[in-house]
């Protein structure tokens, strides 16, 4: 089974057994919490629960969903780990998706200025996206993961078993992140990619793998995202605004979802600055839309959407920042586009439904 | 001027002047923001304010003292950096004593998973104590400190003009650190500090300095704590319980005060358990009580500082870490010792009176 080794820590891509107890006994934590929320516990934690009883584990629960990934939810983390008499000495385990991963990591990290931790991830996305690069975070002042730090797991534990817990939009919408992955870095992939339309088949644990070792190699080369790791925003300026507006509608969109459009949009804006072909943007909007469909995004919101991308944190000025695609695998930072060429994207993006 | 270069960044004890603006524009940092308390903002800001207003910078307060080191301040804090459109290319000076320091340095080093930020320590004891070693957080759940992490400052200008604003009273809480530094380390500085037994005629620069030296030192061999760096917590066991419980009183202690009691108490403890010969222990005990007079602990409350001690973020275990001291200028760290002589070690203190 696949082990990535990392520099400081492991991702371990195989079922949760006895290799993973033993070493987890092996460095000898004062003590074990689990962090779950609501459906993990209930969905996620039974495969793994009797395993961990040995550890006698401090069990934490949360309720679920990005509108708890706030200060409040961990105000409760910090005090169940005083009550349970956590040192820093002690570890913990956040067993969940991309929230229970950023918010139980930036708990942990800053328990007693830092006690160590480990990402069990149990959605494809957080297993794609969050067991590499270390970000760590929380919601606040209604801006994503604004408060927050970088520090890497003791470990990541990616057991594809959990994605039987997923529905099949989930694992559509974390597969967006496999796809930009592959358009950023690996136009082999890429090619490879488009030969799977129906996500049934799919050998997940080889795919985490091979996604998330082109994540690895970059945040490797730039931590703490000063340069080239912006790479990974591709589709995110946008998809992000796209995420944030549908998030206060009644039929929010999932985060992949949300990013497919907005690859869809930076795409024409790749191919408008940099020089993507005519005939590969057709590929990838054609891609995206067999996977994906199509959001309908209403009119009159590209004032709304402008100003979510102008607080992005990614922003070095005034200027809304983008990481673009001159072609299939490969990728260009700190790009801008003026707001006419952000809204023609979107008008663009409407007019493909 | 001394400056003290250390591996990322560079102590400046000196004026703050033309040196210090220069350094700070070529930085080109997008903004700067400036966070006081409203004591620094009185007495403090108007030493530097005219020479910053070339950055044009914003400026936060909030209200002085530990009882306001919360998330609660912390959130107005980053609400503020929000509503002044920072980024995390700008920069945050933090003027001010170790409650500013601590939690400012902490909203800086979360800020969109951190920004920059610039420690202008405005005490003695933080100026000695703060400068170096990168420890920020604040208070949570009753215990000092308790949420946290470490980040370095981009820069410390430790500037004695602000020891103007100091009580006598102040200076010589700040002075017990420089004795404990000496104690741990430098037996050399602990023999001329006995010399000085009024505070009025002390080259504050230069004592700031050789002390820092000796942190910097320490903190260098042990970044996070693991081992050699618990040197510095001499005295500070049984000193925060002492404080924490006079916290609660009509007569707070300042921290060097409590601390000075409590390197007594741990003095009289390493007699007992790793040799301190008695006349050392007499001598310390003299010095200490020459110059910071005996706290009146009452009778009665050995059990609830024993408990504070249990919540120590520095226990590895269950039982109460010390750092101690075999002979002056020299320290054995991860020492333990039991209820018994904690509390032998209170009554020694108390029969001084």
């Amino acid at each position: 089974m696949p082990v990535l080794q990392l520099d400081h820590y492991d991702i371990d891509i195989s079922p949760i057994g006895t290799d993973h107890l033993r070493w987890l006994a092996a460095q000898e934590f004062a003590g074990i919490a689990v962090l779950t929320d609501d459906n993990t516990a209930q969905h996620c934690l039974p495969l793994i629960k009797e395993q961990l009883a040995v550890f006698q584990p401090h069990y934490i629960t949360v309720p679920a969903g990005e509108k708890h990934k706030t200060l409040e939810t961990c105000q409760h983390i910090w005090e169940q780990l005083f009550q349970a008499g956590a040192g820093r000495n002690w570890c913990l385990l956040n067993l969940g998706g991309g929230v229970i991963g950023d918010m139980g990591g930036f708990c942990a990290g800053t328990f007693k200025r830092g006690m160590d931790f480990i990402q069990i991830p149990t959605t494809l996305l957080s297993q794609v996206d969050a067991s590499v690069g270390g970000k760590l975070g929380i919601d606040f002042y209604g801006v994503k993961n604004s408060i927050g730090l970088f520090r890497d797991p003791r470990a990541v534990w990616a057991d594809a078993r959990f994605f039987q817990t997923l529905s099949a939009r989930e694992l559509r919408s974390g597969f967006a992140e496999i796809i930009k992955h592959a358009l950023i870095a690996d136009v082999q992939q890429w090619q490879e990619l488009q030969q799977i339309t129906h996500l049934e088949s799919i050998d997940w644990s080889e795919w985490v793998a091979r996604s998330v070792s082109i994540k690895q190699e970059i945040v490797k080369e730039d931590p703490h995202e000063k340069g080239i790791r912006k790479a990974l925003n591709f589709g995110h300026t946008i998809g992000h605004a796209i995420e944030s507006y549908f998030l206060e509608t009644a039929t929010p969109l999932l985060h992949g979802e949300a990013i497919a459009a907005g690859m869809i949009c930076e795409a024409w804006l790749s191919a408008k600055q940099l020089g993507l072909s005519k005939p590969k943007l057709t590929a990838i909007t054609d891609y995206f839309l067999t996977i994906y469909g199509h959001q309908a995004i209403p009119e009159g919101i590209d004032e709304l959407l402008l100003s979510t991308m102008r607080q992005d944190k990614k922003n070095e000025d005034t200027r809304i920042n983008f990481s673009l695609i001159p072609a299939a695998g490969k990728v260009a930072v700190n790009q801008t586009a003026t707001e006419e060429e952000i809204v023609g994207s979107l008008v663009y993006y409407r007019a493909l439904g």
